[in-house]
Formats: C-alpha cells, structure tokens, sequence
C-alpha cells in the first residue's frame, strides 16, 4: 500500500509534513538535553513583559532542529520523487528542474539567514545581553544574502522581473534598470527595480517573523500556516519540490510546537526566525505570489508595522499608540493570557492565509482571465 | 470576483468554513453576557483536578451557539449551492438528493443529541450539581435519537447496511437480519445488525466528545480537526452539502476557540458535546466511512478507552492505571500545562486524522482496486 501511495504527489507533500512533525518531536528533547548541557539559554529583553522575565534561561536555537530536518526531509523526498505530473504554465516555473532549483533557492537562502540568526543567538549567549549581534552588522548580512538569492532568483532560476498584482493577470514591469555583467562565458541580469524589491522583501520578512517570535508558539505557529499555504499554492502550479518543501517547513513548526507552547520548553531563536522569516519571503518569490504574501502573511506585516508606527508617533509625539509594541505585548498588557494571544493570533493568521489562497486561486484559475 | 468565486464548490466548502468562524466569534460574548446575566455557569465536578475548581462559574452551553451557526450557515449555503459537480460513485451516495437528504440527516440528529445535553446542562444549573440528568435517562434518550438517526438513514438517505473494511474494497454485509414493516403505503426496512452498530457509534461516539471535553479548547479543537477531513472525505465524493455541513461545523469550533482556550470564558457544555459527537458519528454513517471513523477520530477512543480501563482495572484491582481518567487530566498531573495537553493532543489528533484521511484516499482511488 505505501509503495503505491507513495506515487502519488500529494501523498508526498503529506509525507514530506509528516515526517517533518515526528523527526522534530523525537529530536528536540535531545536537542534541549545538549543545549542544558553546555547552559545555553535565552536572554529575555529586559523592557518586554514583566511576566516574561521568568523566560530566562529557556533553551533556545531550537530553529537548528527544524532547519536540519527540514533539509533532511525535503533532500529524501525530492530523491524520491520522480519528475512526475509536472505541466507548468508560463507564468509560473518552466519545467521540474526550474521547480527544484527554485526549492534549493529558498532552503539555502533560508539556511544562509538561518546561520546568521544563530551567529546572533551565540553572541547573546556568549554575551549575556539580549540583543545579540550589532544591529547593523545583522541588517548587512541580511541584504547580502538577500541579495544574492535575488540574483540566483533571476539568472538561475529564470524567475522574471515582474510583479502579478494579485487577483489580476497584469503584472509590473520591473526590468527596465537591467545591467548585465559578463564572468567569463557566464552573463548575470541585474534588473535593479526587482532586485531592490526582493531585497526588501526578504529582509523584511525575515525582520518581521523575528519581531512576531516574542510569544510562546506564536511564530511557529503562523509560519506553519503560512508555508501550507504555500505547499498549496506550489502543488498548484506543479512545483512538487517547491510544495515539498513548503510543507517540510510547516511540519517541522507543528512538530516544534509540541515543545514551543505555553510555557515553552525551547524557543526557536533568531536562527529560526530569521531562517524562517526568509523561507516565507523567497517561496513568495519563486512563487511568483510577491505581492499577494503581504495577505497570506498578514500578521507578521501587522506586527511590523506596529513596532514601526509605535516607534514613529512615540519619536513624534512622545505617545504611546500600542501599549507595548509588537502588538502581540500590548494584547497582554489588556490581560489576555498568553495561550489566548497565541490562539487568537492564530486564528486570524489563518484567516489572512485563506483569504490570500482565495486570491491567488481566483488569479490562477480561469476566472481572473 | 465573489460572485464567480461562489460558483465554485471548492470555494462554497470555504465559505461555509470562514463565515461559521466569523459569526460564531460575533456571537458568542453576546451569548456569554446572556448567561452572566442570568447567572448561568458551569458546576465543575468535585473529583477532577483541583486546579479546574476556579473554573467553576464559568459560562457555559456554548454549544448552543455552534450548533445554531451551524444550522443557519448550512441552510443559506445549501439553498445557495446549485446541484452542480455531482457524479456519485456507486459505493458513496446515489445523487445530489442523497447528499442533502445525509446533511440534513446528520444535522437533525446533531440538534437532538444537542436538545438532550442542553436539557442536561440545564438540570444542572437548576440543581446545582456537576452531573446533570441522571445518567440512564440520558443514555435511553441517546439511543433513542440514535434508532432514529440509524433508521432513517437506511430507509430515507439510502445507505447500505454493509461497513467498507478499510483500505480495502470488501464489505461486511450487516443486511442478513432484517425486518421489514409496512405502514399504509410506506414500507420500512430494518437491519437490525446495522441498527445495532450504528447505534453503538453514535451513542459511543458522542459521549467519548463528551469525556473528551474536560479541559480548555480540548474537544473544540479536535472537531474542528475531525470534521474538516469529513469536509474533505464528502468533498471527494462529490457529496457537497455534507461537505459545507462538515466545513460550517469545523468553522463554527475555530470560531468557538476564540474563547474556549485557556483560560475559557465558556464552555461548550454537554449542548455540544453530545451534538458534535453525533455530528462526527453520523458523517461517518452518510460517507460509509464507520470503520475509518475510529482511526480519524482516534483521540476520543483513547479517551474513552481510558476511563473504561481505569474503571475496569480499579473495580477488580483496586488499583489506578492513569493518575487520572479520562486521560487528558492524567497529563495534566503529570506537570503538563492546560495548553500543552492541548496543543499536544490536537498534533496526536491531526496525525490521527491524516492516517484516516490517507487510508479512506487510497480505498477510494483505484489503488485500493
């Protein structure tokens, strides 16, 4: 029976899920042995919640398990799956090896951003502070890799510099500033518009799932959401690697819940954030979805913009707009509870990925012809 | 855009999912402020975990508005929804009649077995006891409705009286006794060994959801879990008003999770209860999808598995196998949290109820063939 099934694309991508959620949950617990082990734990920002402050010393770089087996787990199964069912429309990816390559693009960039996050939380640890690597250091690292995963974007994976404006079949143009520049036998497109755009994207993403990660489960939770949908959309457009891997990742943060949620036996730290964060940006980006991810990911643009507008009118006005800032905070200050902060924030989380899905499935189908 | 969107049955499925959600949270700090105001709260039994004694107070029969949303959610889009994309299969449901004929089935006796918990939720505020109707008066009335449920779906929605063994295509006929009773022009066939079963689950079923919900957002979460692979299941055979009942009731527990995680500010009380554990029995029966049922809802075997243990094994040992039973609260004295039983067992319950889903999949596509 599994010999048949395992045929089958879309028992692969549940495979690829579900493989992912059993190899975290086994590994974890040894992951949290090793890190008590060498006193590895979190140093909790001393401005956040009062009621966070017992955090302290929580096992963290938990996104080193998820970011193992997700690699681990998407290497196998792309092995595995054999080129099939693959009839990809123009507008999306040309043909399997385009998809797998895409896939490689998102788990290295992710890998990339991953590393540095773990630089930072070693630096925290080594440290003692909570805040880790230089702010700048971290935001140059952050659009160096960007970048050249925007680069690999266009010239390797033939991903075309322009925007689909959601629920449309128009697209922007975004290859009018194109330089090439020649290595050798080699020609590398620079469309300078598109590439500032991924950059932004990318790091913001990646910015924003680590501004959500101040809450047990909160993280893990949404990009579990997030990247099934992104399974969905890739399954869709018959890029079984790019839905393999999208669902690896989502199975990997459902099996890091078992651990994450309140009160949390690990965080992810910024190795699972950052990672994850760029995971979220450049599926958007070999899925050619760039615009429709600030729907599907609704919530960590909420939580982004509430750090900035917070920043801004307190700069401006010396006042308060959230009574702390990101807002997940200011609902605990209302006297949510942390489980029902998580749960809620989930529920809308899944509301923004649906309605996204909605978008790009109206957009993809006939309709939006 | 909606208008085109709505023709489509996938989207339909959707819908009946997000606007359950929607109005159940619009509704229920209505209904909360109803029973606050007339001081309706939940008596919490005097041998459970002493933690759970400040819940006592705490508003409860939200079922009532589940079921309700369910209901109003399922008739509008019913109405809406067109016979469109209906080609049953010979093992599943005849035609699109059959399938509302098994919805409207599975609804009547979800809002029986509703009406009995409510009675029962009543007794117990108006006696000031945990326990409610005395247990014989509601287990008769369970199989009452059950009888009923079960006959109706023989005569009246056309169901077989055989079990589909899973992953295979054999049957176990359970036609060999059967009566047949004529009243004036309509004759009433009676497969008392397929009564007999169907009762058993649907009396089972129900008071398992019923063990099941002892704890914040426990039982909520895994019908929600339960029931969108129902949706799916329905979906797959082409039986689309089952599949927007099953939606609209998964919808309708998301929504009703708002609220119901820790720390709750209602219950769903034995209205839901009792209603959501006929609502999974019964789409097990419409979909013939019995034997599946135990493996996608395998969280309420082992829950009510666990309390019959326990009492089988205390009543002739005198000895506890669980420091307590039903199971969930053995956990919780084991240290875990509310929320990580609950985060933990809605993983096991997702995982139980994707094995299900793959095993109905591969009996329904031809590899089971």
């Amino acid at each position: 029976m599994l010999t048949k099934l395992a045929q089958y694309p879309t028992f692969q991508v549940f495979l690829a899920l579900a493989v992912s959620v059993l190899f975290v949950v086994v590994l974890t617990p040894l992951f949290i042995r090793l890190l008590n082990h060498r006193q590895i734990g979190q140093q909790v920002r001393v401005d956040g919640p009062a009621g966070h402050l017992r955090k302290q010393g929580t096992p963290t770089m938990g996104g080193v398990v998820i970011l193992l087996i997700v690699s681990l787990v998407f290497a196998g199964l792309t092995y595995i799956a054999a080129p099939r069912a693959v009839h990809a429309t123009p507008d999306t990816l040309l043909n399997y090896t385009m998809a797998v390559r895409g896939a490689v693009l998102v788990l290295v960039t992710t890998l990339a951003c991953g590393l540095l996050g773990m630089i930072d939380d070693l630096a925290k640890v080594a440290f003692e502070r909570s805040l880790g690597l230089k702010a700048r250091a971290k935001l140059i690292g952050q659009i160096l890799i960007a970048l050249a995963s925007a680069v690999a974007a266009v010239n390797w994976v033939h991903v075309v510099p322009r925007l689909q404006i959601p629920a449309t079949r128009a697209f922007i143009d975004l290859g009018a500033l194109t330089s090439r520049l020649t290595l050798s036998t080699v020609t590398i497109s620079l469309p300078w518009l598109y590439l500032a755009f991924a950059v932004f994207m990318i790091v913001a993403v990646s910015n924003s799932v680590n501004l959500t990660d101040g809450l047990d489960g909160l993280a893990a939770g949404i990009v579990m959401i997030v990247t099934a949908v992104f399974a969905a959309i890739a399954y869709a457009q018959n890029s079984l690697p790019i839905s393999l891997l999208a669902a690896a990742i989502s199975g990997a943060c459902i099996g890091f819940l078992w651990y994450n949620n309140h009160p949390a036996d690990i965080f992810m730290g910024d190795t699972g954030s950052l990672g994850l964060g760029a995971a979220v940006a450049t599926l958007a980006m070999v899925t050619r979805t760039e615009l429709i991810l600030p729907i599907i990911g609704g919530v960590f643009v909420v939580e982004a913009l509430s750090v900035i507008i917070q920043v801004a009118v307190y700069k401006r006005f010396k006042r308060r707009v959230f009574k702390m800032a990101p807002i997940h905070h200011h609902f605990e200050m209302l006297g949510w509870s942390e489980t029902k902060v998580m749960v809620r924030f989930w529920i809308i989380a899944g509301s923004f990925a649906a309605l996204g899905f909605v978008i790009f499935f109206f957009q993809f189908t006939r309709l939006g012809r």
